[in-house]
């Protein structure tokens, strides 16, 4: 089993644009979330606007802060870890956080049947199924790039946005206004000009084996995303962190699985913790914070809004990494922004009334 | 003076992609129609959609096989005749078609009020200014090159799609709903990602007074459309035909002042229709047409009629000269594709109530 291998191959990717970054982050932190998200399921109205923009936010600015570490962490050429230890650490983060605001909760509140921890086998069981299915996703992500290099992974990538929204509306039965399905086409054809370079047109030969193990990842990533918005938007009244600490409990049992497939041997020979640095225990606590956030996310808003803040996100760590480590910003960047932009206020406008 | 020197640089042009073809004569078009447009202003209702769908399909026809001919000659090696004797046998032929169409009028209807040729002074007076700002307009072109290559100015005329929307919006006073123009920066974005390549970024090397002259351009351009909707709208009983004529007959009178300024050695020394072939003369007739299309499309519907038919062929050329020339497309053409389609959505669908 090779050290983090498939962190090498994402290393192509986020090389070629400064926004390709958090577009791989946005893979990243579907695994490293595992299933990041979870909760009560509160009604969006009026009231909840602030708490709903407040997370949608801190969403944003947590993606666009892990793309700039990554790059950062590359550049320093600290990168020797192993990503499945790695990503345990994130659930497990995740985790204690979740176990730390319930014991406030219990303090301040005391024990309900909404908040305590202990549960059923009827509400857990389904709680490792979005882990299950990512962890499908990144095996499958072994096998891609027998088709496709990784910039076209890249961009095959933002079918996800598509299957997101698709699978939003057949799954969760919510719909959406007919601008707002022409937003989300154009928030995939934005994201997507936004990421195109010279190369980009090699994806236009990937073979059909490609395509369908693309459209499949896609689906998984969609799906995985939906139903984690369906489990903590079924109870709504139950406490988010309860909800939370379920997934990530089974975010843990999957990732010892990977560490095991993946890493056993590194593990065994070099440690648990090779390799890591300051800016790896850095990128731990963003994760886990994003993880959280995505959760929050899930429950006072939804996966739409889900994608449509990592979109954002790409655009602004593009724009950061200009001054940050002087890239350069191509005209299809802007044009790409151009369109996410417009999709993002036509989203709006374009609420069903 | 140098033998049709513009021509030279828009090959270069239309070179680079298949949809480039129509992008440049789009500016051609203008510049052939010079005074395109004309009539007397009839609002657009809902009996009247029949005909405007007509005009509107025939524009984008006709625009599309345009820059299809243009490919064509090109690739034949036979474009050595002058521009500007070409586009006076455009006006020629398009005021011959004016008052052909008007006889067969007058034998029928009689000779009334709206239909007669004669004119008086205050209506005449406006007709010239359209093809004075076309011929300022082509004048600049020459001066542009200096600071913008061809296909970087390629990219910078899609500026002409946001100045004939702002122009309409202030001059015709008529309102576009917010989705409108949304949909109306999405054309412009996604006409110019259709049109990336390789070396696009250069324009964003553009020097500042490059990017003046490119806005003056566009400004100039959308105001001489603008202004020839209002002089066709201002009296809408008019007959077109009549208001075709008066136009064309100032684009003879600017052309002929083009030939003296820029070919006259040549014309004298060559004849007036050295180097005209078989593609000459259809690529002259489909000018006409087209011209007169432009004319209806400005009397029966409207500017933004115009922009969207003219960039929804520049899209067809594309894809037809796939099949007819063997271009590739790329992936920028069709992101930009499915940005342009969901303009043309989305202007539909955000009409005012």
């Amino acid at each position: 089993m090779e050290y983090r291998k498939p962190k090498h191959q994402e290393e192509d990717e986020e090389a070629a644009v400064g926004g390709d970054a958090v577009e791989s982050l946005r893979g990243k932190a579907h695994s490293l979330n595992t299933v990041a998200t979870l909760g009560g399921g509160t009604a969006v109205d009026p009231s909840k606007w602030k708490r709903k923009s407040i997370v949608t936010l801190a969403l944003t600015v947590l993606t666009s802060s892990q793309a700039i570490l990554i790059v950062w962490s590359k550049r320093a050429g600290k990168y020797e870890y192993s990503v499945t230890t790695a990503n345990f650490m994130v659930e497990t983060l995740k985790c204690a956080l979740s176990v730390a605001a319930l014991s406030r909760i219990w303090r301040n509140e005391g024990v309900t049947e909404d908040n305590r921890l202990s549960t059923t086998l009827d509400e857990v069981i389904v709680y490792p199924i979005p882990a299950a299915l990512y962890l499908v996703k990144n095996l499958l992500q072994y096998y891609i790039f027998a088709y496709v290099d990784a910039p076209g992974y890249q961009i095959l990538k933002n079918l996800n946005i598509i299957s997101t929204g698709v699978l939003y509306r057949i799954i969760l039965k919510k719909k959406l206004s007919e601008i707002q399905w022409a937003a989300f086409i154009l928030l995939c054809a934005g994201c997507t000009t936004a990421q195109l370079n010279s190369n980009s047109d090699h994806v236009l030969q990937t073979p059909f084996q490609g395509w369908m193990m693309a459209i499949v990842m896609a689906l998984l990533s969609g799906f995985a995303g939906v139903y984690t918005e369906a489990i903590i938007k079924k109870r709504p009244s139950r406490n988010i962190n309860v909800q939370n600490f379920w997934l990530y409990v089974f975010g843990m049992v999957f990732n010892v699985i990977a560490i095991v497939v993946q890493d056993f041997d590194a593990v065994m020979n070099k440690g648990f913790f090779h390799g890591y640095s300051i800016i790896t225990v850095l990128m731990i606590l963003n994760h886990a914070l994003s993880g959280i956030a995505v959760s929050m996310v899930m429950k006072y808003a939804d996966n739409i809004v889900k994608v449509y803040s990592t979109s954002v996100a790409m655009l602004l760590t593009a724009v950061v990494s200009v001054f940050l480590f002087g890239f350069n910003l191509s005209l299809a960047f802007f044009l790409g922004s151009i369109v996410v932009s417009v999709s993002v206020y036509l989203h709006s406008a374009g609420k069903l009334r």
